[in-house]
Formats: structure tokens, sequence, C-alpha cells
């Protein structure tokens, strides 16, 4: 009698282009597997490498040094098949050189090969770039069952009104009528992706009337924060479990058992609420940069307003407070309340406060530069000095003691370019750079749910950087309810000045906007790494021309 | 008796999403043409909208803009046949939305409309982020030839141990016996593609015995350098005419002429000499970002060094004495050649020349530091405090004034990391980011090759950053001879550890620089656009992990 089979998924972090590190947590999750009873063990895709490897594949060397660690875990391999995701060299001269594939590691030997087929060249995705798409859809045999492997972009192309792709994989697949479908993703987070991801499993769980075992990556890439979630999904289209969000995971499923799943599922699933998501996605993205790069501790600038308030809160939830260091800077245009609400919000966290004015330094600058101004007035000139000054200030601090300046702008302001280069868009992550100003309240309401750990006045204040006398963000700006709904539509939807209007907004509002957000580009393009939480976030996701002209 | 047909290539410089401006052109082109007796008249990939307008192709408003344009130029096609690339929709549901596309105009209809087959997805380029593939290989007659349009890429997948791509477009293009060939690209220069373009031009019309009309595009777009030299290639190989490098020219050839050409061309052809090649590139990259953006007047800070020396030259070539600002900023580790050299250039280039010293701005600073610093000693902090102090004198004057701070940054020490984040790495462009230091020497040398316009001792002096006393480059790099070829191997060859040792690198030095080069990746995220001459610049078209432990 054929056993029952039991797979096990394992989602784990791991670090780009580290690969003794991902190999040993492979091996480290092979054992546990094995020790649960697994027959299977499915890691995520590229997992030997870390997702995304970028340019690195353009290195022989990194692609060399992939295959030896696949090597290296073969002998894991003897009682228990190992699935993971590895780029291999496309044999064929014809094409790009490599494939992302999947491997099947059974009794000390690469048992099986697939390449995947859709490749995802769109939004932050550039595979195309690197590896030629496969055309080779089939199954593989394992203990009496044909299981279809896919990767990622594979399974997407179904249920879609205008699909990217001429190709359905799984349609492929399913002409040799597979019994069992494995899913191998690294497949980044924004606020609707575990929904989508949900949706896209049970479809093709349903569609296919197949066992769906769905892989994905967790743990923070810079910029791009993914969630796991992994995801069993029975063939009626029921989910069978989903893994935790944010967190490594293995867990083994019994595939008998899976097959007349349909159980109740009410329990199933992690957070819904958009704002819970966006607090653990922002936690994971800022822990994640700390601990791969070896840093500990952060430090930023307390302005007294909500975006370094938002950002401190997370900083000290995501590094201990121990680890975080606010710095209060008051200058010549600092209101009372801006002192006194930062350091109220320190105390709050109980993080390190420092208070050092600026007022000797920019006259210092002013001095030396008044020369050369030709009596020109107080302008913007004056304004960046003193944003750059509290950059150079919390720099400073950054080089001698090895803190990382986190920037706290926002999306709203990044968008139409109210900030300073070099002044408050300095630092080496952007917390928030992915928030619209609205969401940045929603955030702060969230995190002081429990107890007022930002200061109320930070929130109920109308915001000001405070560079001229009496400056409030709405002598320039529209509010940000209709500025927030408005960059929403232009950027996540991508909606042109005509459809805007058609919407309802003003039409003098929308080329005022659609000009600064397009004529902001170049300074955009300094800025530090974006963690992304959005369908489209600043950053490699969104690529323009710094001199283009369109709708300026 | 059917009459010669004569066809004119428009090498034009376009501005990205500037409609009006580009159709504009393309109108007094067409113009130009008919007045010289060409029947048809050939623009380049994506003419109407400029390349590379990267995301603007998701806004469906700028998709219809371009079809607006192309439908104002139909009158002008009453007499004359109009090729010119243009985003077109894509109506089939399944694949990508939109074409990469050549359109032919004539009798006020599009007659003929050709989607480019291979998509460059590598690099600097993002096709098939945007772009289904054409696969409707094809003839268009005219004048009663047949004539084979493609696009780009289509001509460069010959001649290759290695293609990119399983199609090559011509082979098939060949089964409609074409008579004709018109090649529209947008090819971005680096130092080599004159030759390459040049052969692979050639080699298509000997290859396929047909005479090939090849058309760029010139001019700059940010930090992409479009050179022009465009080609005609009479069936037996020989170059009949180039068109001149990064200038806009517009040239009638008489078909019948090509077809028997076998002439002399030992006079066709631009300027092969790499460091010459270089500077007109360069030129070219300051004049269309200031011209493009609208911007008059450059500053830059002088150190008395050879990089801001040449930037120096550049710029003032570019734009004219009277547009360029020098600032002398003498620190308290400035050596009294620094600003006697600084102001000698100055005098050479007839700029203006500013001397403020950062002494008091500086000590200001450290006053206001120095009760937060816990005594430690002197180091990177005060280093990097003096390249910010300079970096913001020369924004706040940009601010002031108007003027584009020019960064003048080289690519060796980009690539390792010797550079202050917010100090010299600041500005809207990198003048010489794509030279490494050894190139920077050359193009030194090719400056003052009449007269001396770089003081020789900013020549001749060992590098230093004057950040503390004393310092040289030398004492924490190694000598650039060596470290150019390293780091040229490493980032141009994508060699890896194993093959730099091989090639005669000593592991000690291959393990240091490869490290400092993957660790430095957060420096140049932030980076203003560097003007590209090499085939592998900093920029868009290399891509790396920033939290990523390749080699570090």
């Amino acid at each position: 009698m054929q056993a029952n089979m039991k797979i096990a998924l394992a989602q784990l972090d791991y670090i780009i282009g580290d690969f003794e590190c991902n190999r040993d947590k492979i091996k480290h999750a092979v054992r546990e597997a094995r020790s649960g009873g697994a027959n299977m063990v499915v890691f995520s895709e590229l997992a030997i490498c870390g997702y995304p490897p970028r340019d690195f594949l353009d290195y022989g060397d990194f692609v060399v040094r992939c295959k030896e660690m696949v090597d290296s875990l073969l002998p894991e391999s003897h009682d228990i098949a190992i699935v993971l995701g590895c780029p291999v060299i496309n044999p064929v001269v014809e094409g790009k050189d490599l494939f992302n594939a999947a491997q099947v590691l059974h009794r000390g030997e690469v048992v099986y090969e697939y390449h995947k087929m859709l490749l995802p060249t769109y939004d932050v995705f550039d595979e195309y770039r690197y590896f030629e798409p496969g055309d080779q859809p089939g199954v593989f045999e394992f203990m009496g069952k044909r299981i279809a492997i896919t990767i990622c972009e594979d399974i997407w192309n179904i249920g879609n009104e205008n699909p990217l792709y001429r190709e359905c994989p799984m349609d492929l697949m399913k002409l040799h009528e597979p019994d069992i479908a494995i899913n191998l993703s690294a497949s980044p987070f924004s606020t609707v992706q575990a929904e989508r991801r949900r949706s896209i499993v049970i479809e093709n769980a349903r569609r296919y009337g197949l066992s769906f075992f769905y892989v994905n990556q967790t743990g923070a890439q810079t910029e791009l924060l993914f969630d796991g979630g992994s995801l069993v999904v029975a063939p009626s289209g029921t989910v069978v479990d989903e893994l935790p969000y944010f967190q490594e995971c293995i867990r083994v499923f019994d595939c008998s058992q899976i097959q007349l799943f349909s159980g109740d599922t009410s329990t199933v699933g992690g957070p819904t609420q958009e704002v819970d998501l966006i607090y653990q996605a922002l936690i994971c993205g800022i822990k994640g940069y700390f601990q791969k790069l070896g840093f500990k501790k952060a430090i930023l600038g307390l302005s007294g307003g909500i975006d370094s308030a938002v950002c401190a809160v997370l900083a000290t939830d995501a590094l201990g407070p121990e680890n975080v260091v606010g710095w209060g800077m008051p200058g010549p245009f600092s209101s009372d309340h801006s002192i006194r609400d930062a350091k109220q919000l320190a105390h709050n966290l109980g993080i390190t406060w420092e208070e050092v004015s600026i007022d000797k330094v920019y006259h210092a600058y002013i001095d030396a530069l008044v020369p050369h101004t030709q009596g020109k007035s107080f302008d913007v000139m004056e304004e960046n000095l003193q944003a750059r000054i509290r950059a150079m200030y919390l720099m400073a601090m950054g080089n001698k003691f090895g803190y990382v300046l986190l920037n706290t702008s926002n999306k709203s302001e990044a968008a139409v370019g109210y900030g300073t280069l070099y002044g408050d868009m300095c630092g080496g992550l952007s917390v928030i750079g992915d928030l619209y100003k609205t969401q940045v309240y929603a955030l702060a309401a969230y995190l002081n749910r429990e107890v007022e750990r930002i200061p109320i006045n930070s929130i109920v204040k109308p915001p000001s950087a405070e560079l001229r006398p009496n400056q409030k963000d709405a002598d320039s700006l529209p509010d940000y309810d209709t500025l927030d709904k408005l960059l929403e539509a232009y950027i996540e939807q991508c909606k042109g000045p005509a459809e805007l209007i058609r919407m309802g907004f003003e039409e003098a509002l929308v080329n005022r906007v659609l000009r600064m957000v397009n004529l902001n580009e170049f300074k955009r393009f300094q800025s530090p790494p974006v963690l992304r939480v959005s369908t489209k976030a600043f950053g490699s996701g969104r690529r323009l021309p710094i001199v283009g002209k369109y709708l300026f």
C-alpha cells in the first residue's frame, strides 16, 4: 500500500548572496521537516540565494556558488525530497543564459528541474532581465503522485480580463494530469497582497481540482517586504492553512487529509485590517534592514510633528527603546510646542533624547554666505539650510557612533517635492515613504490605540515644516484628504489628467499637482530606499525620466 | 518607368513627453526632407515621445497623446512617406498592452505598422516591462520596392556565439524578399558603441544583401547619451555615409546609387579616439540636461584637484564660461596649493570664482556636537562634516540663484565608496561618474592638449581629499592603475573573485576591493544620475541589492 505523503512548507527569511547562511537555514529546515515526518519539504523561489538577487545574477561566480550550495544539500535528501528555487544555466545558446528554476533533490540527486515560464517584468520585477522563460510544463512523480511544480507568477495569469501573458502554465500542466500542485513564490507584500494571494491560490486549486501547496519567502530585502502567508488549499478551494505573516515557519501537512478537506476555515488567516498589516510590514522592514546589515541603533530627528513621531514609535518597536536615539533640533522658527511634543514622545517611548540648537551653525552659514547672496532676501535657501543642518547633525552622530539615520518623509510630500534634498530627505532607510499623509494619521491612531505613545498634540496640530515664521503645509499644499486621493489616483492607478478631472478633481489642482509630482522626480531619484507597502511605491517599482516634460 | 526612390534619414534630439515639441521637430524635418527631394523620411525609435519614456508608458493618457501627435502628422504625409517610432496599443488581450511600433504614414493614412520583435531587457533597457514582442515580420511595399522595417535590437541578434534571443527577425524578414532594409534605433552611446553599431549594420547589409538605412536618436536623456551616427550601408557592406555624432542632422540618399555603391569610404565616420568620443559625449550630456530642464548656470566646488578641474572645463565648454561658477572652499586641512590651483583654473577658464572658508561653520558644528560625541577623537565624522559643509554652501547658492550643482565624483571613488554621502556625492548631475580615475587623467591631458587650461599641478600632484592632515588617496586605496583595472574587470566584465585572481590580481586586494564595492551600494543608491559613457555605468544599468551579502 502506498504510504500517505506528507509535505512540509518551509517559509524562511534569506539573506541575498549569503550562501552559507541560506544553505544552513535550509539544512536546518530539512531536518525539522524530517523529524515532523515529512516526505518532502518545499522552499520558496530562488531560496538558495534569496530573492531578488538582481544583477548579482550577471556574475557567473554567483550562479556557480548557487549550484555549489545545492550540491552541498544533496546528502540531506537521502530520505526526503527537497524542492527549492535556484538559478540554473540555460544549456541552449539562444536566449538568456539562465533559468529561474525549481529543483527537486532526492536520494542524493537532482531528480527533477522545472523552469519558470512566466517572468514578471513590471513594477519591482525585472525577471526577463536575467531569465529565459521555460517551455517544459510537466509533472514530477513522487510516492505515486504526479506533482505539478510552478514558480510564483506561473499561477497568476488566470481569471484576468487582460492577462499579461499569452500562456497559462497551469493549463499546460493540466494536460499531464497532476494530482498535487506546488508553487514556489517570492511575492512581496502590499496591503492588498494577502487577499490577492489567497484568492489566486484558491482559484487555481478549484479550477484544476488540485491540492495546492504555496510557499512564500518572508522577511525584508531592503525596500521589498515579504510577508510569508504560505498557503495550503484543498481542491474544493477551501483554505486548509495559512502560515503566519512576517515570520519564519515550517509546518507539515498530510496530503491525504488535504485532498478531502472541506472543513471550516473561518479561523484561518492573518490580520486583514490594513493599518495592522502596514504596522507589521514596517516593523519587519526596519528589523530586516538593521539585522541583515549588522546595525543596532537608529537615530532620527524628532520635530514634534506626526511623521517623525510615527517613525520613532516604529523604530522603538522594531529595535527596542535602548537602540533609538531621538534628536530635537530647535531652529530660529521652531515653535515652543515642537520641542515640548518631541521631548514628551521620547519620554513616552523611553528612547534617548538629545536637544541641540541649530541656531549658531545656521548663523555661521548665513554669515559665510551673505557676502555672496547679492542682498537677496530670505527664501528657499535659508529654509533648506535649516533642514540640511539638522540632517548633518544626525549624519554626524551616525558617523561617530554607527547609527543609521531613519528618514521620516511621507509619500505625499515625496510626491509633490515638499522636502529638502540633503535635508529631511536624508537617511539610510525611508520608514513611511510609502504612506500618504492620511495613512500616517491612521497609523498614528493605531499606535496610540491603547495608550498615548504619540503626544496627542503632534497628531492634532496643523502640519508645518517650521522653516519660516508661521509656516503651515496648508499654505502651499491642498488639504491632505484631497491631495492624497489625487496622488493615489495618479501614482497607483496611473490616471491621466482627463480621467482625474472626470473623477471630480478640479482642473487647476490636477495640473498643479501633476506638475509638482513630475517636476520633482530629480529629488526622489536621490531618496533612500522606501519600505514598500502599497502597490506602487517610489523606488525600483516606479521608473520615470528625470528630464521628461510630460505634464509640466 | 519607376522613379528612383530617395530616402531621408532624420537624426533628431527629442524631449521625452514634450509631444508638441517633438511633433514640430518631426514636421520641420519632413518639410526639409521633402524640399531635398525625398520620397520617404525615416525617424528613430519612439520618436514621437522620445526614448526612453520609461513608466510614462503605464499612463494610458501618454499613449493616447502619442497617437494624437501621429494623427496630427498625417496631413504632412500626402506626398512623402513618414516612417517613425511610436508606442501603439496591442489589440490582443493576452500579453502586454503595448507594442514598440514603427508606423508608416502616407497619403494621410497609417499604411503600415511593424512591431519590434526583440525587446532589450538588460543593462539600461527595460522594454519587456512595457511591450509585447511583435510576431509579424514582413515587408512594406513602396514605389515598387519591398522594404523591411525593423527596430533597433531586431538587427543585433546575429554573429553572436551566445545570442540573447531565440529568433532573428531579419532571417524571417528575408523570407519576404525585401529590396531595402530600414532600422529605427535609439541606441545609447558608449565608447565602443559607434564601432559596434557600424559592424552590426555592415554585417546585416552583407548577410542579407540589402541597402541598409539605420536612423539613431541623438542628444542626452538625463544619463543616457545618444550619439546619432546614423548609417547608410550598401549591400556590399560598404559604409556609404555616417551622420555626425551628437548632432541633429537630416540627409537625403538616392536608393539607386546606394544599391551599387562600393566606393571608397575611408573618409566616412566620426572620431574614433576614445577620449575624443568621451569628451563629445559629456558635453552633449551637460548641454542636454541644462537645456531640457531650462537651467542656464552650473556651480561646482573647485578643490584644486583633477576631478573638479576636468568637470569645470567640461561645464565651461558646454555652457560657456559666463554660466559656470566655481567655489573654492578652504577648510582646516586644505593645502596652500589647493586654492592656488583652483583659482588659477578659474582664471584660465574665465569662469566666476568665489572663495569662502568653511572654518567658522566647521567650528560651529564641532562646538554644537562636541557635548554629544562622548569625547571620541577625530574620525570620519569630522572628515565628512567638511565635505558636507562644502556641499551645503553650493546647494545654498543653487537655491538662491537657480544654479545646478555639478557632481565631480569619478567612477573609481564611487565604486569603492570613497566619497561623502550628502557631501561631495551631492549634485544634480554627475559629470565624470562613469570615468575611472585613470580615464580622468587621460581626459585632463586631452583638455590640455593645446593650452594649459587645467593647471599642471592639479594633474601631477598626488590625489587627496584633504579632510585630515597630510591625507592622500594612496594611504587607503591601491594605486589607481591597479585599482581601475580590477574595477573594470569586476564591474564591466562581471568577473568573480576566482577569475580576478587568475587574471593576476592579488587575492587580498581582490577580496578587499570587491567588499568595498558591494558594501557601498547604499551610497551609490543615492547618487545623482551619472552621464553614461561605458558599457556599464552606475545607475539604471546596474541594479544591485543594498542589503546583499555577496562577497562581503
